[in-house]
Formats: structure tokens, C-alpha cells, sequence
């Protein structure tokens, strides 16, 4: 029932939203990048890339700057943010079932033997995507595009 | 972006398959439970849970028994199943992202730092995922409804 044939699939702008991270981080720091260049190295087409950037700059990751010297530069905060980070930026938290939105607990949850379950594949999964940080990932040796 | 405001989140028929699935397990092997019954012990809409359950049945799950004393019954490979594998059987495989297809590999895996990362992220939420039977998670004491 899944109109991708696959379940718990990141989304999309997320998925552009890691590699335009990645790709700022690569920049050297101070400088910046205009949109059709960062686009066309992400092979992320212009108009979307640009809706993910705003995302990714009100999550205070990335800095917008006008003028002839402007563009998109990775902030701090940026460079130490980790998958999960950019992930939540660009597309809302990660909850793999709703069961797990903080501050609304399941009605199902005194019951539910999968509650438990979900807890520790979260966390599990969190924990992956926690393991590294944006400017570890653009630094690898193998990361060369 | 994402229209739930959450990101890598299960689909609804795959969280209903779940509780379809630990519901069908309680009852005594050889037992069969109607549709409406069903529909309303797992609080899952009727039209919605018998399309779920056709999946199900697809899947070698669950069968489908006409007649007096007819009703759906959970099958050996059902109640032997984790939950990835009722996931998969109502949603689609398990893939975090797109560049986890098996035998379509990713155009930008040779370069992309971020592919690692999301194959263990993948390995980890299996693992999670994979810990438990549906009968595991049926029979636990404090799972009754």
C-alpha cells in the first residue's frame, strides 16, 4: 500500500538535504556557493534544492547572504550536525511509528507488546545515524565527487 | 515537507497489520476470528483491515476460511514472523533509503559518504526489528487488551 513499495523510507527532501550539507561542508569555510552550482553539483533540481535551503537555514544549519560575493555557506552548527539533525531540519523528526511523538502518548501503549519494540529500534536507528558528523562525512578520504 | 510531520514513519497499514497480526496469535491455534470481531478488538476500520489482511494472506501469513466456521487464522509462518517481516508483507520491504534497493545499485554510492551510514542505520533497525516473534510478543504477560 505504499505508493514506493518500500516502508519506512526517508523522504525525498531529506534525502537532498544530506547530500547539499555534505556538499557545503566540502566548501572551504568562509566561503560560499550560489544555487545553480550547488544544484548542479547535487544533481538536486534548482527549485526544490532552494525550499530544502530555506528548511535547512531556519534550522539555523545554513546562512543565506546576498550580494556579489553571496550564496549558501554551512554554518558551525551545520558542520557538527549529524544525519539525524539534517534529517529533522528538513523534514520533521524522525518517529518511526507514532507511538513515538514525545508529549503525546499512545492510547495503545499500557497494552501494546510492540511498544518496547519501536523504543529500541529507535533508538537503535538513532543511534546509527548519530555516529558521524556532517564535516566527518565531507572530509573521507573516499567522498570525492 | 513531510506530510505527517515526521520523518522514516511506518505507514498506517503496516502499524494495523501488527496489531492484526499479535491479535490473531492470542487466539488458541486451530480458532478463527470474523472480520467485524477482528476490527474491533485491533480499533482498525473494517474495509481497511480486510485489504490489510488480503496482504497478509498473499504473504502466507494468515489464511482465509470460508464457510460456518470460517474467519481468518494466523498461519505457523505468521506466528513464527518478526515484525519486519509483517511490515514487509503489508508495506514493502524495509529501506531506509532509496540507495538500499538490493540488485539497484545507487549511482552515487561509489562517492556518496552518507551510503555506509544508511547501510548500518538499515542493519541496526532490523536487528531491532527482527528481536521478537508475533507469538513472542502476544503471549508477554502484560500484552493483554
Amino acid at each position: 500500500m505504499s505508493k514506493c513499495g518500500s516502508s519506512l523510507k526517508l523522504n525525498r527532501s531529506a534525502d537532498y538535504a544530506l547530500r547539499a550539507m555534505i556538499q557545503l561542508a566540502r566548501i572551504p569555510e568562509g566561503s560560499r556557493v550560489m544555487l545553480p552550482e550547488l544544484a548542479r553539483e547535487t544533481a538536486v533540481p534548482e527549485s526544490f534544492l532552494s525550499k530544502i535551503l530555506q528548511s535547512l537555514c531556519r534550522a539555523g544549519l545554513v546562512v543565506s547572504c546576498r550580494g556579489q560575493s553571496g550564496g549558501f555557506e554551512i554554518l558551525p552548527a551545520g558542520r557538527t550536525a549529524t544525519i539525524s539533525t539534517v534529517i529533522s531540519a528538513a523534514d520533521g523528526p524522525i518517529r518511526l511509528n507514532a507511538c513515538l511523538v514525545e508529549g503525546k502518548p499512545c492510547s495503545r501503549r499500557s497494552h501494546c507488546p510492540a511498544h518496547p519494540v519501536w523504543e529500541s529500534a529507535q533508538h537503535a536507528l538513532l543511534n546509527a545515524l548519530d555516529s558521524q558528523t556532517i564535516e566527518a562525512l565531507a572530509t573521507q578520504p573516499h567522498a570525492s565527487q
